[in-house]
Formats: structure tokens, sequence, C-alpha cells
């Protein structure tokens, strides 16, 4: 190719072909139709903010990762979490907002991150938050796992578990040890459980100088199991007496107690007192949410409860509690893992072929059916039917409408179904109720 | 605010309060809806491209407004159309696609520009082209129009006119009258015709020494008038011998013949010779489509056909016609003379108020709406009664269910009509099929 320039997509960045495309877009939709059923607002801010908003907070590895650069005399960022701009958009727009502000955003979020395969440099995040104005009832920690619930039932899944913990309960279990200055390393260790197991895990307590007596009750405190009520139970009769971890089980009592009134299965959610996310973010409820087949893909769906939203912008307390779906990376373990397959996915109905150089029945048709909501391509190149048909496989359209010259002068429509093989005479109006069906 | 940043959104973004933003998205949806029912398949190229990719056509005052920077190594730049991806994609996946693909895009472009009021940095273009492989039919020129009118009849409106000409018409006259080397400058003159009227226009004709009886011929092809079919009777009656003039009046005849064919009335499209659109970029039909109320607007869609999308980067070659909607400076427009309004914009049908402390009722009630396809919001916050009602009234809910201890105790809801003031105490089930009608 002489003088040409490759035309080549960047490492990192999810391109997708059209099929796949279709289902990417599918599983979008399903996100933010449930999103909308729990009366979240939309949100769309910029892609680009100003440096000095941007990172107010960030700092260390986050801000390595960011696409930051001068543009006139503007130092510009481009956002690489939905969060901070929902903070910032909640400090900017106060006085017209109405608390408690719930916001679903749904947009591409971008981190310069190290390119390796199924990690993206430029990826889809679907947020909801709800924001409170001072404070905010607990009840809205029960209803996150509903929007979760009904979220991966939108996307056809069935067996998933939300996993539930409360971050007071292991602050006020290290606080009642007198552990509280080695929580944070604590809590980086405990995260690790399911990858290094439990042995591991003691010996990197001892490393970090934890009495043995000590690391035998967090143990016992982690080998908690059973069903959630048995968990709660275990919970309480650990007896600890300190406020935080009272307030942690009373807020998690709660919410196990409201999941069920919002009729989340107790197949479908559990307590998880592993669990620890986000070390300085969470400070309540934390969710992550796992395939039950899948489990090896890590959280799909995580999230929890934090104290004080915008404390950058604002002195005004905005506690919240909200939920992120990272699609771009899911979309991809799912493809990459066959649980999903976009092989069939069209987005048109039928495509009407002509068998003739006479377009006017193939028009006034095509209009018709899209009137009555039904997506249809014409195909009006001059290529030889064949080659029309094997437009239509590639197009993976369920059904085709030939149009030639006995159509023409009947007045009538061939449909074929392309699964299937039928193919019968129909009236238009007789098409587009079998199109319908 | 000590030690606070200021949270600030860059000038030339646009960010809509939570009400417009729902207005927005049902009009972006309409839109995608609208591409959908004619069988285009969805595309979502990254918006970050390799510069050199990117720019591989680009340069002069495009190339200055561009967001450019280095990450590393790579030196990158925003998208600052939706043509030059598809340019890019078509050519990187030729084996993959089947054509003519069709394909819509509708995503975020950025620009430099200078800031001033209603042009933004970051905007929305939803954009739809048709791709031959070789070659593609001029009834695909027809098909565009159609599309056009599918959607801004989706989009609420009635009263626009699609404009059509054919570039070769005005290239054939020019060849016709030995000034094909005067034709950009020409046609540049000419497309300020609406702004700055005839005898401007041929006072700048002059001063480019046009001679007096060119300007006449000109102007006596721009003064053609009346009906489409008059205008077309006018153009056959020039007799101007000249293949390129008579190969657009051709395809120009083809386009009014099935612009019919598929349903748009003549009320919403026209000739318009004077249309001339992107210089030496389109080469055959060009559409600008107007508000008939609003023409002062601009034109709020438009597009044409090509000869070759991908020159830059393949020996291809690739005709292709399509359009693109300007969304966020259409929105802002609309907005900013009061067409549309986003005043009562809701994403839930109803809020569930809670006259108690008691949430169950409420949870199991959101619970059963949402599964009927009803957005449902609870206020679960302690609040005073009142200000749960303000709270309906700033989210602009049609519908209340109220749940209070007559409710709990006899099993019903209380539904209020938020804007008839209505309430009437039903079951569950009548409620729901109230909310549903």
């Amino acid at each position: 190719m002489e003088n040409k320039v490759e035309p080549r997509t960047l490492p990192g960045f999810m391109e997708l072909l059209p099929n796949e495309q279709i289902l990417f877009n599918k599983m979008k939709k399903a996100i933010q139709e449930s999103y909308e059923q729990f009366g979240f607002l939309p949100l769309d801010t910029p892609i680009i903010e100003d440096s000095k908003v941007l990172l107010a907070k960030a700092g260390g590895e986050t801000e390595k990762q960011i696409y930051r650069f001068t543009k006139g005399d503007s130092d510009l960022s481009l956002r690489f979490d939905l969060t901070v701009p929902l903070a910032k958009y909640v400090a900017e727009y106060y006085d017209k907002l109405s608390f408690p502000f719930k916001r679903y955003q749904i947009g591409k979020v971008y981190r310069g991150e190290k390119a390796q395969r199924g990690r993206y440099r430029e990826f889809y995040q679907c947020d909801v938050d709800i924001i409170g104005n001072g404070e905010l009832n607990i009840l809205n920690d029960a209803e996150v796992p509903s929007i979760i619930y009904n979220t991966f039932k939108k996307l056809g899944f069935d067996e998933f578990t939300i996993c539930i913990n409360n971050r007071k309960i292991l602050n006020g279990l290290f606080e009642s040890l007198e552990l509280k200055n080695d929580a944070t390393s604590i809590l980086r260790i405990i995260d690790k459980i399911d990858k290094i197991g439990n042995e591991a895990v003691k010996e990197e307590l001892k490393e970090i100088s934890i009495s043995d007596e000590k690391i035998e009750t967090v143990m016992k405190f982690i080998k908690i199991s059973g069903t959630t009520d048995e968990k709660l139970e275990q919970l309480e009769e650990l007896n600890i007496k300190n406020e935080t971890f009272e307030e942690g089980l009373n807020e998690l009592k709660e919410v196990v107690k409201y999941i069920r009134v919002f009729k989340v299965p107790d197949d479908n959610f559990c307590i998880d007192l592993t669990i620890a996310r986000g070390l300085d973010y969470y400070t309540g409820t934390v969710y992550e949410t796992f395939l039950n087949k899948y489990r090896k893909l890590g959280s799909v769906c995580s999230g929890g409860r934090y104290d004080n939203l915008a404390e950058f912008y604002t002195d005004k307390k905005l506690p919240g509690v909200g939920i992120s779906i990272g699609l771009s990376r899911l979309f991809f373990q799912l493809m990459d893992n066959g649980i999903i397959n976009a092989d069939n996915e069209a987005i048109s109905d039928v495509l009407i072929i002509s068998m003739t150089d006479d377009y006017d029945m193939c028009a006034q048709v095509a209009t018709s059916l899209r009137e009555a909501g039904i997506n249809t391509q014409i195909n009006i190149e001059n290529q030889k039917i064949k080659n029309k048909f094997k437009y239509a496989d590639r197009l993976n359209v369920k059904n085709v409408i030939i149009i030639g010259e006995d159509e023409i002068k009947n007045n009538t429509v061939t449909l074929k179904n392309m699964i299937s093989g039928e193919q019968n005479s129909y009236s238009l109006e007789e098409a587009i109720k079998v199109l319908k069906k």
C-alpha cells in the first residue's frame, strides 16, 4: 500500500465487530434499564476535566495512569472513574439537586495501565450511587443488592452471589483487639485469603508482629461460616464489646433483613466477612458479586458505603452508597470464557431482497415494515441473487422478504425464515403479523 | 472553603442537570432507534486514536483544533469526527465486514474551538453511513432522506425540510461554462447566498473575474424555483450538454422518485441547488435539513455522497453516503429557543412515601412495581412528610404511592396523581393496572 497509513487501533482499546457490538449494547441497555427501574437519574459528565479538579484527591498509582495533557493554557485530564466526576457534580450543582440524589452514569473512563489481555485503557463503567445530604438511611444499603440482583437477572444470569460485609465489623474487631493501627496492613493481608490460603495469611500476620493469640481471634472471626443467619449468630456470639463492631453488626442485620424484603433470594447473597475493598474509601457496607461457576473471574460488580463523597470540593457532608460494573472487562471475560456468544446477533429483523431491477415495491414494503416497528434493511445493490442471500446470512437476519415479478404482479411478499428454511407467500399485512410474533 | 478545590466544569463542555439529561437521552434514544429501524449496525470506536492514523487526512483549521498529546512514547489524538474512525475501521476490518456496510455511531467528538455560547468542545455526533465495496447504488441516496424523515418525526418534529442537491449538477454547470478551475471559489461564494443575498454574491463573483455573461447563467441557475418537479423541469430546460451535469440530474431525478416511494411527503423535502457543502469531500447527492420555523438555526442534519471513504488507508474503493446530526448543539439550540423544555422530565413513574418507620411494605411494593416494569423510587429517608412530597415535586414524578398505618393494616396502597391531585385507595394489583395505563 503506497503512501497509505496502516489503519490500526491502539493496543488496550476495545473495538468490536458489529455482531459483538450489538451484544455489548444489549448488555449496556439492560444495565441502564435496570438502573432506571430503581429511579436513578442519568448523568453524562465530560470525559475531559480540569486536572486540578479531577486530581484533587488522586495520588500514587492512579495518578501515574492518568491521561493528562495541556491544550493552550489548560491542564487537562481524562476521567479515570465516574466517582470523582460525581463528587465534582454534586458539589458544583448542590443547590439544584434534590437529596437523596440517585444518579447512574454509564460511560468510558481512561487508565494508562500496562497493556495486557483483557485489561483496557479505555473502558466502560456503569455506576449507580445514592448520595444523602448530611445523612443517608441504612435501608439504601439494602436496596443496592436488590439493584445488583435485578441487573444481573436482566443480563441473563441466575447463578451469582452478592457478597456483603460491613467495614465497621472489621474495624470494631481491630479496635477491640487494640490492633487499630495495624488495621490497614491486616486488611490487606486478609484480602488475599482466597488467593494464598489460611496458613499463608497467618504467616504474613506474624511477620507484621501480631501476637499468636490475636491472630487466633482474627482467624476465628474469618472462619465464621454457615448460612447467613448462622453467620450473624456467630458474630453475636463473639460478644465483642465495641461500639463500632456493634454498629456494624446492627447495620449488617438491618441490611440482611431488608435484602429479603426486597425479595433477593438467599441463594443470591451471602455474608462474606473477608471482603475488605478499597481500604480508605469505604466506611460501612461493602459488596462484591461473583458468578458462581466462574468465581475466578473475580468480582463482576462491587461497591459500598462511604462517609463523605465530596470532601475535596465542599464542607457539606455527603454520605453515599453505590456500585460499579466494569462492563468492558466483564464483556471480554464472558466472551473469552464462552459464557456469552455474539455469533447470531442481528440488528435487522428482516432483509428485503429484490429479484428484479424494480425497487418500488421493496421501498414501499420497507417503509411499511419500519412503520410497524420492524427493523428492516433492503438489499438494493446489483448483486447476484446468491450473493444477496449470502449477505442475509452474514447479517444473521432471521427473515428474508423476497420480491420478484410474481410478488409485484400479485401484490404479495414471499417471507423466508432463514433458520427453519420455511418459505410462504403472504399479503403485506399478514407478513407484518408473522414478523411481529 | 478552606483547602477545597472549586468544583468547576471546563468551559465549552456540556454538563446537564438531571431533568435536562433525561430529555437529552430520550432524543439520543429516538435517533438510535430510528437508525436501527433502517438496519444500521452499531459501532463504538475508541475516543483516543494514534495521531498518525487519525490525522492521515486532516490539516489546516481542523488540525489546530485537535486534542493531541503524548502518553509514554505514543502520539495520541482525540477523534474530531466519526467519519475518520469509520474509514479506519472499514479499512482495518475490511475482510470481516459485509458490504454494503451500514453502520451508525453515536458518540462524543472533540474540537478545541473558541469557546462561545452553544459551541461545544466535546459534543455528540449521531452518524449513519452506508459504505459500498467498489460501487453503491444511487437508491441508497434516496433512502437517506427517508432516514432523516423518520428520525425527525421520532424526535417529535413535523415541520422540517430536507434540502437535496447533487454536486455533479454544479460541477457540470461549471465545466460547461469553462469555469471548472474557479469552481471551488464560486461554490464558496454561492454557499453564502442565504447570508449575504444575491447582489453581494454577484459582486463577489465579479471580484474573482467571472464575466458578466457567465455570472448571469450562474444566477439564472441559482434562481431556479417552484415545486420539486418544476425545478427538475427547469434543470432539463437549461439544456446543458455536459456529461457530469446530465449524470447529476439523472441521479437527482432518481433520488426524488424514490424519496416519494419511501413515502417522504413532498412537504418535507425539496431540491435546493444552492447547497454545496464540504467542498472537496462530497461528490454527488448532498443533504441539509432545516426546521421550517427556525431556519436561522442552520442545518440540523447534513451529509451526502462521497466517492472514496478510506483512500488514506487502503487502495480499495469504498464509496459511501451518510448523514450526521450534531446532537449536543441541536439540543442546546432547541432548549435555548424554547422549542423543547425539560421542566417535567422524570425517570421514576412513581415515588413511594412511607408515613411510618416501618418500611417492609414499601420495599415489597417497590419490588412488585419494578417487576411489573414500572420505574419506582422509594423515599426511605427520615424526613418530614411535607419534605417527602416536596421531594416528589422536585423529581417531577407523576404518581406517589403513600403507605401508612391504614395501608399496612388493610394491605392496600394510596395512589396519588400528582398532576390532578386525585387520590385513591387500591390493592397493589389494581394500582399496578392504573399505573400501567
